[in-house]
């Protein structure tokens, strides 16, 4: 990509390589983030990236997507790579790129590629080591790379000179790892020219022939005698871009799909071979029964984590067992490295296997109506009211905590995106992830589920989705505190640490001085008149649909199957208690 | 201090030391806490911090204060600290620490100890690599402490057997060091007793005497023939608890007392020998030609930032100078170390000088009352009407912003706290700083000056404080958009990425659930009767003030120093290329 560019570039100014061209880091920089496929850039702005900003401001074909502080930006830009394969976030030095950490650390977590570039103090201040304002006031440039050494994949400092090797690595890191990484350039160089010169990539991961041929022949050892085979599809699917792959596989060899909480959206949901979601205790028990009674799983993309496997209650019998990771496979013990995900399955697509018993999908857990008009707010009645109001090419944002579980079961229909962060589960992530969701794809409807407790950490993002002209269909669900962690405490009850104050939610799009369409319900027909209104009016302002929980303890059925088990499990562990002390 | 704990828990329970006693180390960690006169804990609960909270919640004589998010909880907790002398903060595993490092790295910056303490999976899970939700999905448990490293001046991972050598010890460091320290501890191990044992002290930082007996000497070869003696009061004084010393060492020698921008607030504004802020360029030329035609200059906990030096305009001969700090002392090009800042005042004050001529303080810039009533907001008209609603004992929190530098000219009544963060210039920190005043101090009164720009990164904090019962003045300034950001920016104009949407921000107080005063004002008399209005109300309910201003360019004259010599600046260098150019 780096040696198109140059090409480019030096084409059209007629230049040889080695030699410098009036290109400046600003421009090269956003001319890399373009040829990524990015149409908009988010941050926050502060004195020190002032020189990017204003070169962004003159760039085309790159918009500035200011949030209101910066750890939304981040998030705001998790989700908008989660739609359009990576994000670009410019914050300022110290101050501004310590608040987007907890979103770089979830993208990392995530596998989320984002381009987080920081204006840092002029080049000169920094040589001679003064006191600028924010740093930590001892003369160290290097502390917040530092910071941010860990929780990316990549970190470094830009310069004219490096900047046309660095930022093409940093890039093809990000792509090829999936994770974030850290640019960042003193406030004076953006404007300096670049250094072109020739700078061979460094190859990208490929198949070693002979392993894909040997994991083949094992895997077709397992899948030749099988009759119930499964196919288990997982979130590295969607992260490496293994959804259409995965989808022929599954038609060529007729099995039946499921997928895991995380790994939800990664497989059309309205597919005829779709059976359901998979998680252990806490989920279906005829899908666990599919799924742990195969006498073969291919299962692509795996995340063996707590809350993707109901507390590691999913089992899958590995002797049984293709997992097929993005560059290497296992099957039973033997693992095979050098296997790239793209080759297996398509060498797995042409193997000629066939399973014969068609595919029997469904009844899903939402497919029943459920709850008479009058009926106050309950999980059992809603989460059907919201599969049934859910259309194509919907992109629905689930926030961590109650609803992150109940979407988990919701049958999602064809080309539907979904957003969550299974794994890093932060609360308040969902409201910017709409917000980012919104700009990367404004022809889409844009569908928030939050809650009271998550909504409060990040609400101002509110603000900027109506002053950036975005208009998802927000639902709050007010349960009046952190339900989520009621549930997941089982030795004490009652925190008083687990309430938060109760904000009138529908009020909020009034005091960020914007205007939305808003309704308050307690019940089912409040709710489906408030639907079918937002259904209408979402075409023109955003909507906030405040869900007024009558008992606040009211959760979907895998919140308590969750709750049951970790009150069992806290049980035996008193009692061995017990009997240690005996 | 350790030692004591040891003793007493031993006393009470009969043990020699080397025994176990059933005290849980979240026990331990929370009297270690409550002995340094800690009364709260702020924080946001998350499940691997449950036991800690529920241990917190059973424990008598502190209080959990929940935030809004964790960075608001850390900037909260960096304002208690500045008034009670340390705080603690309570978060939970990666999502909820990686919220806080701006606060933490603030908090680091501006010299600001506190205890920050994370809860952490099980120990079972982290040995054996599980993959947990809130990680980073690759097995290391090590990685946020990794993170923190180069923000805090201590880590320390707890266990029983550690607890008692590790929580002394990282609490001694952050007195020590005036910093936060960091502090984790898995979820399993809070209620397993601490292993108890005699672990002495590092000893603590002292004066050796002799290079104290040089020093005094040196300083009064300066201070001997000195007529136009000057004490300079900068930030480490409060920081350190130097207040009362250089209170008493000003009266002893006569001198004159000016204070720089960050020092604002050590040295009390009502008293006869305050003269002012030195600020360079950018501030008073009476204060700067008194400090810098000084023939010597006493200056206390000097921090020589960009920020405090009005961009390294003020100027200090170093032949002059006696510079003040925590454990050594500069003279003229003469270093003295290991001599602490309270010996040297302690015979500074003793030393028998005196200067001639008494201190004729004033008159200060906003001590005269401007603009008609029907007039617009004006800089210029309600500083001085801000200055004379404050009363002594008042607690003044300043955004970053305009606010920032207009509030640092304003002069102090006795007794009043004076916050911001002069060196980290954290924008948002203000408004979560006041709530934890308000937590710290809710016998005063808590006025807090923001902007709408910085407002809308922390404004939930207001929902906070009117949950907990806090009774703040806030004046929001909305001059639609950044105008600080504005003003720092001298090479373009109109920079749409300076613009924020504009609030309403009175009905945030309705949308946040609580009852509160509000009022908008445009002119001089509305102001008036507003702040008349909310000094009766605000001793029932939070109030607020919105301030429209009619020109958003409108600012201090602080500002308009700044901007005119920035814009200088930039002429210069133009000229320097063009003459480089040609």
């Amino acid at each position: 990509m780096a040696k198109m560019i140059e090409t480019d570039m030096m084409k059209q100014n007629g230049m040889t390589p080695g030699t410098t061209v009036q290109t400046t880091l600003g421009t090269y920089l956003f001319d890399c983030l373009k040829q990524e496929g990015l149409t908009d850039i988010f941050g926050i702005p502060g004195d020190y990236n002032f020189t990017l900003l204003d070169e962004l401001e003159r760039y085309a074909g790159l918009r500035f997507i200011n949030g209101r502080n910066e750890l939304n930006a981040g998030y705001a830009a998790d989700a908008y790579a989660r739609l359009k394969g990576m994000s670009a976030l410019i914050t300022t030095f110290g101050v501004g790129e310590m608040s987007a950490c907890n979103a770089i650390a979830g993208a990392t977590s995530e596998h989320i590629p984002i381009i987080h570039i920081v204006g840092a103090p002029p080049s000169m201040a920094q040589q001679e080591h003064k006191l600028m304002h924010h740093t930590l006031m001892d003369g160290n440039y290097d502390v917040f790379r530092k910071v941010y050494e860990p929780i990316t994949a990549y970190t470094a400092v830009l310069t004219p000179e490096n900047a046309q090797m660095e930022i093409p690595a940093a890039i093809a890191m990000a792509k090829q790892k999936r994770k974030p990484v850290y640019l960042v350039v003193a406030t004076d160089l953006v404007m300096k020219p670049v250094t072109l010169r020739s700078v061979p990539m460094a190859p990208q991961p490929s198949t070693a022939q002979p392993a894909l041929q040997a994991a083949m022949e094992h895997t077709m050892q397992l899948l030749g005698k099988a009759q119930r085979a499964v196919l288990l599809v997982d979130v590295k699917t969607s992260r490496y871009h293994l959804q259409e792959p995965v989808r022929k596989l599954a038609e060529a060899l007729n099995l039946p799909v499921a997928a895991t909480v995380f790994g939800k959206g990664a497989f059309d949901e309205g597919h005829k071979q779709f059976i359901g979601i998979y998680a252990g205790a806490f989920g279906s028990p005829s899908i666990r029964s599919i799924v742990e009674n195969a006498d073969c799983v291919i299962a692509v993309g795996l995340v063996w984590a707590d809350s993707n496997t109901a507390n590691f209650t999913a089992k899958l019998n590995p002797a049984n067992t293709i997992e097929i990771q993005p560059d290497q496979v296992k099957i039973g013990e033997a693992e095979y490295p050098k296997v790239m995900a793209e080759d297996l399955l398509m060498a797995l697509q042409n193997s000629g296997y066939r399973q014969q018993a068609d595919v029997v999908p469904g009844p899903f857990p939402y497919d029943q109506a459920k709850g008479s008009p009058d009926e106050p707010l309950k999980a059992e009645a809603y989460y059907p009211r919201f599969q049934q109001m859910l259309k194509e090419d919907d992109i629905i944002v689930a926030e961590t905590g109650t609803f992150f579980y109940g979407l988990s079961q919701i049958r999602l229909p064809r080309g539907a995106a979904y957003i969550a962060q299974g794994g890093w589960q932060s609360i308040g992530y969902a409201t910017p992830a709409a917000f980012g969701a919104s700009v990367a794809e404004p022809a889409r409807r844009v569908l928030l589920f939050t809650g009271d407790g998550s909504l409060q950490l990040t609400a101002q993002e509110i603000s900027s989705m109506m002053s950036h002209g975005c208009k998802p269909i927000i639902f709050v669900l007010n349960n009046y505190g952190y339900t989520i962690e009621k549930y997941l405490n089982v030795k004490t009850e009652h925190q008083k640490y687990n309430q938060v104050p109760n904000w009138s939610y529908t009020k909020l799009a009034e005091a960020f001085g914007g205007e939305a369409f808003t309704a308050f319900v307690r019940s089912n027909a409040q709710l489906d008149e408030a639907i079918r209104q937002a259904e209408s009016e979402c075409r023109n302002k955003l909507c906030i649909i405040e869900m007024s929980a009558a008992d606040p303890m009211d959760a979907p059925e895998y919140m308590r199957n969750m709750r049951n088990y970790m009150e069992q499990q806290e049980k035996q562990q008193g009692m061995q208690q017990k009997q240690q002390q005996s």
